[in-house]
């Protein structure tokens, strides 16, 4: 007996929805018998929405934020400090950082981090580009706010090496205890590092 | 000081996005990001397969279920038997009745129950197809399988009244202990039904 199935653009459309991360097989499925069933125009706007961002938005030229012109809202935006400069991994880790309200500077997107692993090389990331900034902006202090492991910590150390020759102070994000932690929830490297990161009180 | 936000159109495609089921804010966003950093062209292809199933796919004129012509892939099978009609409340209840593989009849979903709180009235229903179907094709068996609730309980009943001039059997799927069940875990009503239910050793 032939085991009866959806038509054929419904299952395509159900691996087209699978691969949007997050979304398992009983999710897109879901969506997708939404989107067949629905008795209005959400679905069309939903696909003009996907097709014209892909069009509209593209990497600000000078840090790699999220943009609609050559430069992002936060380059444009002259009341920024010059003097400090924060690389982050991802054009995502910026939003984050903004919504502390603790820091007035600049960005610099790597695009990423150097990972054998994933052979991504530093040729890949974008640091020629930060260099020139920081021959052409001179900042003061340069805050690296990488992520807290192995890659995170090489491709940091990586940057530190090249860019120590310059008059600029290169300053971490602290390491340590999260908001809230206990230290019977901490790990021991997250202790440790709490530990050798301890501040005069 | 003003807020960085994500650009218009990516906020957009967010709000866009939670329209989904089952989506919320945070996978939203997660979705939205991913659309506009993806190098490939999955998005695109996303954004092509939602826009196309909805042309694609439309109500089988006979029952109501996913089709991409005038007759579903089910209608249009001579091997199954025109005795047995299974009513459904949704297409989407078509499948899972499918895959038991106990069923080798053919269905008639009625496109929702009656319920005069989200003002559905039987007219709203296909119910005029199914008494022309029981004319026409004149089953043997009408198995209802509407959903074991109060609702869907009275549009069972509503559907019964309407049909027991016709000289078909009616019947519905029984209620009882779900596969895997304890007694414990039951509520008073699925233990009552399954006793009113119960069947000769």
């Amino acid at each position: 007996m032939k085991r009866t199935e959806y038509p054929v653009a419904i299952r395509e459309l159900i691996a087209q929805l699978r691969q949007m991360p997050g979304v398992g097989p009983r999710s897109a499925e879901r969506i997708a018998l939404w989107i067949v069933q629905a008795r209005n125009e959400q679905p069309a706007g939903i696909a003009r929405a996907i097709a014209s961002t892909r069009d509209t938005i593209r990497p600000c030229l000078q840090c790699g934020f999220f943009a609609t012109a050559d430069l992002c809202e936060i380059c444009a935006d002259d009341s920024r400090a010059r003097e400090l400069l924060c690389v982050v991994e991802q054009p995502t880790d910026i939003l984050p950082l903004e919504k502390t309200s603790a820091f007035r500077g600049r960005y610099h997107s790597l695009g990423g981090r150097i990972s054998p692993l994933d052979r991504v090389a530093p040729e890949d990331l974008r640091i020629a580009s930060l260099v020139e900034r920081v021959e052409k902006e001179a900042p003061s202090e340069i805050i690296f706010a990488l992520a807290a492991d192995v890659e995170g910590e090489a491709t940091t150390n990586y940057l530190v090496a090249l860019l120590k020759k310059y008059p600029v102070t290169l300053t971490r994000i602290a390491h340590g205890l999260p908001a809230g932690g206990g230290l019977e929830s901490a790990d021991e490297l997250t202790l440790s590092r709490a530990l050798a990161g301890r501040t005069r009180l």
